[in-house]
């Protein structure tokens, strides 16, 4: 183990986030994260959503060759609708090696299953089948548990926000995920070989998810690295994970992946099936196309993007546009079709796709294979043309009882974002929208971070399931480490400000905590009650480093003096002092008398509101 | 004049940005950058909105020492209606400091003019008064040019966007200019002691602007850093500079600005008046209030801040949230108002304030004191207290011919946006609207540029006219270079967001210029035409470094067997070059037919889409 480890040399980060500590809640032992506040401030920790999985648990020893506890195997196995099967060989050309030659590549996964599980013949073992039949899982009691959070500290709540017709419960009961799954509005990915992940749920009536992307591509990257990114991404918030690589050794980094992952990862399996027949995107046959959705289905992968929207008679749709397709799985497919002249086999198959899908629990993420790729291409009738097949399809797949998310847009002027929204949820029934941002604008490269969060933050407010995150480094090259934080952080508060505008009940107990300790100057509380604590204290410290700036009334903004945080603390304190209960102070017209009474007293004092406790 | 430059250290960053130079348009020589494309892509220059002033400017040789040029200098006395007056002598407390002692000061500017202008006994010099007496003035003609930009290009241009009832021209002509300003729809603002500045304006049927924020504080910064900051956030795209400096040296850092700003600079004059009684509130009067002011007005300022609503009346409002009164400004008054329980002078005396401001063409902001500090306490009494006040205060300086702009929050869930937009629309009489953020979650110090950025772009899209930037560092310390142009550039993004959605006509030229290189794999013109260059280029080199990856027909996500950019345009290209013009390939049932004869084709050809150039 230990030398595989060092071989590959894998290291990833592990240990709590600053300030906080891993909670396991209720009988599912349901992990959250706990924030500690300073003692002065009397308040109890605030507990916050929890993706980073057991690298944050100080009472969890980590082994990246070994793999994660199998937190799932006795409810699927409890199920009693699964046999254990040989696990299909590995070939060379899994990996993109056609040669016996397995330099360059990465050692296997060294505790590989030999057998893996499947679906009894004629059984379907996906959430959305047991939801159907009133079937309430562990999955989704646990998927309860995690969204109830906070919703307890709130007792007598006066809900705020705009849900734009979503129907966000009070509070979540394992029956009402259960619905939510049953109705097709949300999936619980949760692929029956991959176990080792902690359940979480899609869906506009929950908290908006995020996704981080990782993978390996033909000019760079390699599986160490992968691994980090991934343990790295879930570390900062992401919800769940796909890989896209491309390129070599595809089977084996996703084994090491998937055997490390709490979270649901997804694949586009298109692109390793290209990747078998040579990157000629004619030779594909559906064929290779089913054998590699085995494959990861055997492995673990717990949502496929398929493209099978891009029909043959879109494709000319997309001819007239600025940047034509810009998908790559849409593109392979669009020259498949073009080549042979026939309609995509992935739409031809799609209800023998669907029977692989229902034997492992894998949910769809039904790709948009002709999303927009500039400004100029927003809302055309390409993409309107594929969201009505993928509308079609979604009805396909829950005939069978599969789960499914919809793949969404691209580039967006923030004018047309509420356009795609309206028509997803009207032509897809409701099933989860999951976006690439919007970019809301095509000039900032380097930006699109910011320019996708814009897009992300609104759509996600007007009912989008999950946002994919874009990095930095869009449009210009692969994401290192650093671009994978600053895009799962960038998203985690565009799909907490959607939270928040929604108006989930609970988003808001952590902008109040944050913001009371920002009042009081409980500076360390404020860094730890933010998505990225390093970062805070760093940016705090470059202007004033001393170890008595983190305790000080005030701040490198305005200094001592000026500090009107102080002031106001100060007009609040004053009030108080004087028994003038600050809650009775709001009728402006009543306000004038007392003020000329307090006037009075203040002076008496010498005229310093900042008066020494007695 | 070496000598103080060199004393001083005071190095800017000059030149033009890469890939453009600077032209200058129509008469009145109307400064614009010109971003040329590589001969390949047959596209003309792309023009583009140009803030940098003479830096970016190669036939210009620049001497912070000396200053700018005075672009405005005969239009102002042009029009007959100032005088030149002596100008108030500097005195310590202007500077802050009391005795003689001027160490860990700054020279003062060397060419500090002796005489200022005013305007005659009873004149009036602002925009606004010219334009209501039907005067269009030079100020307005360059404006009417620079907002044209682009419009030349897109003749048959279809508008495409949402204005929220915006009024905005087709064509830009000075008299739309002036009927803006006469009716307070915009302002220009332009102090007649700031010749220097290009004429801008800031409406919302205007391009929207953004506004960086400088300035020592006391603890940290210094002249030589905060000139520089000045130089480089107008070279990434600010409108218009805030000076807020507090602490020592705030004459003459300020001298400093102005004489070297090309840009519009505003100040919040409650700052220096503080400082003049030692930072105790309570000690200040209406006379060290007004001579700060007519020392700011002679120094050229073009807004003033005016925290004019904060009424004795709102403040107890503020005490029962989360973090009262977070503007520096609004807690000044409020402490002050408390402490004499009087009504604030600044309300008051608001008419004499504006006999100051017309004397010298100095703009409102009028400020919001109140504004809320966190999502806790968005919309709430407090803050549209004040608004309303502020409308009425709109009113009184309109009566007068004076120019105002209304500031606004703050911390603001994206739900509660647009009520802010509208309510300061109805209640100001459609004075332009100028917004911190806002912010729409409290939860990510380190990435407020963001948080805020995503608030932002949705109330510009609204209608708000401009945008404050927030920087990285926000909440937390002082913003250095970086955190300066990463502040320009996200709001800049944010700005041109906005722009797109309320359907400018001419804001999608360069989004689709970019676009278009980047489906053409023209990687130095998709450079070159991003908001900042320099690091769209960095991002790509980490990746690809060669030289030869700027021309290579892929990159580095994809590597060059998958890229999906590239198969589109095959397919483009095969249509093209198989006579079928794409723009007939619409409809989708007449695709089938022709795809069937355009797959024999490409299968006679070997099947390979890219064929060679004949």
């Amino acid at each position: 183990m230990a030398d595989i480890n060092s071989k590959l040399e894998i290291g990833v980060t592990t240990g709590p986030i600053r300030g906080s500590s891993k909670v396991h809640v209720g009988p599912l032992k349901v992990a959250m994260r706990e924030i500690r506040l300073e003692p002065t401030s009397g308040e109890p920790p605030v507990r916050v959503y929890d993706t980073s999985g057991p690298y944050t648990d100080s009472a969890v020893t980590i082994d990246i060759a070994a793999g994660l506890a199998e937190l799932r195997r006795d409810w699927i196995r409890g199920r009693g609708d699964v046999e254990e099967v040989l696990q299909r060989d590995v070939k060379p050309e899994d990996n993109g090696q056609l040669g016996p030659d397995r330099s360059g590549g990465v050692p296997a996964f060294p505790r590989v299953r030999k057998t893996v599980l499947r679906g009894l013949p004629g059984a379907n073992v996906s959430q959305m089948h047991y939801a159907r039949r009133g079937i309430i899982t562990p999955e989704m009691e646990y998927v309860a548990t995690r969204e109830n959070l906070g919703r307890e500290m709130i007792a007598n709540h006066v809900r705020d926000g705009q849900d734009w017709g979503a129907a966000i419960p009070d509070f979540v009961t394992p029956e009402f995920v259960r619905d939510e799954v049953a109705r097709g509005r949300a999936i619980i990915p949760s692929n029956i070989n991959h176990p080792e992940s902690e359940p979480m749920a899609i869906g506009r009536n929950f908290l908006v998810k995020i996704n981080a992307n990782i993978g390996n591509s033909a000019v760079a990257s390699n599986v160490a690295n992968e691994v980090d990114k991934m343990v790295w991404s879930i570390r900062w918030g992401a919800d769940t994970v796909m890989d896209l690589s491309t390129g070599r050794n595809i089977h084996d980094t996703r084994e090491w992946i998937l055997r490390n992952s709490p979270v649901p990862i997804g694949t586009v399996p298109i692109y390793q099936a290209l990747e078998k027949v040579g990157g000629v995107a004619e030779d594909l046959t559906w064929e290779i196309f089913r054998d590699t959705l085995i494959e990861q289905a055997e492995q673990g992968v717990d949502y496929f993007t398929i493209h099978a929207g891009v029909r043959l008679a879109y494709i000319p749709l997309a001819a007239k546009r600025v940047t034509g397709i810009v998908s790559r799985g849409g593109s392979i497919m669009a020259k498949w079709c073009l080549s042979h002249h026939k309609e995509s086999f992935l739409y031809e198959r799609f209800d023998e796709i669907t029977e692989i899908m229902k034997a492992y629990d894998v949910a769809y993420s039904l790709g948009d294979g002709l999303r927009p790729g500039s400004i100029a291409d927003a809302n055309d009738e390409a993409q309107f043309a594929e969201l009505y097949t993928l509308g079609e399809l979604t009805k396909r797949a829950w005939a069978q009882d599969v789960q499914v998310m919809i793949e969404g847009p691209g580039h967006v002027p923030m004018h047309k974002i509420k356009e795609n929204m309206d028509k997803q949820l009207a032509v897809c029934g409701e099933a989860p929208f999951y976006t690439l941002g919007p970019l809301v604008t095509d000039i900032a490269p380097g930006y699109d971070h910011i320019t996708s969060g814009i897009g992300a933050a609104m759509i996600g407010w007007f009912g989008t399931a999950m946002l994919c995150y874009v990095t930095p480094k869009e449009h210009l090259g692969l994401p290192d480490r650093d671009d994978v934080k600053v895009g799962v952080v960038t998203y985690k508060l565009a799909a907490h400000a959607a939270d928040l505008a929604k108006g989930h009940p609970a988003a808001k107990v952590r902008d109040d905590a944050l913001s009371r300790a920002r009042f009081d100057f409980r500076w360390r509380d404020q860094f730890n009650l933010s998505l990225d604590p390093d970062t805070a204290e760093q940016y705090h410290d470059q202007t004033l480093p001393a170890e008595g700036a983190k305790t000080a009334h005030f701040c490198s903004m305005c200094g001592p003096k000026f500090c009107s945080m102080q002031i106001s603390q100060e007009v609040r304190e004053f009030a108080a002092k004087q028994n003038a209960d600050a809650d009775s102070f709001i009728a402006a017209e009543d306000a004038e008398k007392g003020m000329e009474a307090m006037s009075e007293v203040f002076k008496e004092k010498g005229g310093e509101l900042y008066l020494p406790a007695e």
